[in-house]
């Protein structure tokens, strides 16, 4: 785990928060992206090395719908930028973390990505991500 | 705001949290601390230019006992590096957002410390930290 890579906030309107977080952050998102796979639109903001990244969901089947039928907006979950994906998952998987998808899938911003469930990670939702 | 300075995780146990994040992050916590008036224990992890703050509660009046009275352990606050508190204050009122303490208070690692009300942020409990 090299750096906070990003942190994923569900968002109810991404268009309203995006104004919200340019006044938090004191500067413009520099990107907006859909991800088909996971049915949403995102955008994100740079702070130092991490990134800010809002989430709103583009069909009611996306994991972000459901989250926020169930909850507030808020973090949605926290991203950890790795060398070698398939190695850190056999690692945590030997570790006992449960593997959402032991498969990496196409992420936001051309990335591998691996969830893991947050009910072995003390209820935050991690997320791993490797630069191709 | 220069740098996510760290991620506030809320956890019922401090020591079997400390075991996993070591698990997760693959490496230990460098340091632990209570600060008194918040009354949390803390632990720290460093990952790149963050850290990974795990909270504890040490009375049952603490904020963090109040949080998991009501919600399951996860990500509690997300606290932002910045340079001039004071001025970073003022900027945010101005902007309309919500500030908990105007006054800024003495949080972990010796810094001053200042929270946003997390209904003005999308849900996220945003801290700002001055190094002193």
């Amino acid at each position: 785990m090299r750096k906070i890579e990003h942190i994923g906030i569900a968002v109810q309107n991404l268009e309203q928060s995006n104004e919200l977080f340019a006044k938090l952050l004191g500067k413009a998102h520099f990107k907006t992206e859909i991800v088909d796979g996971e049915a949403v639109e995102t955008s994100f903001f740079q702070v130092g090395e991490t990134k800010v990244e809002l989430l709103q969901a583009t069909r009611p089947d996306s994991p972000i719908a459901k989250y926020l039928d169930k909850r507030p907006e808020g973090v949605h979950h926290i991203a950890f930028d790795v060398e070698d994906i398939g190695m850190e998952v056999s690692r945590l998987k030997e570790a006992g973390f449960e593997i959402l998808n032991e498969v990496p899938k196409l992420g936001a911003d051309n990335k591998l990505v691996v969830f893991l469930h947050p009910r072995s990670t003390n209820g935050v939702l991690v997320e791993l991500c490797q630069e191709q």
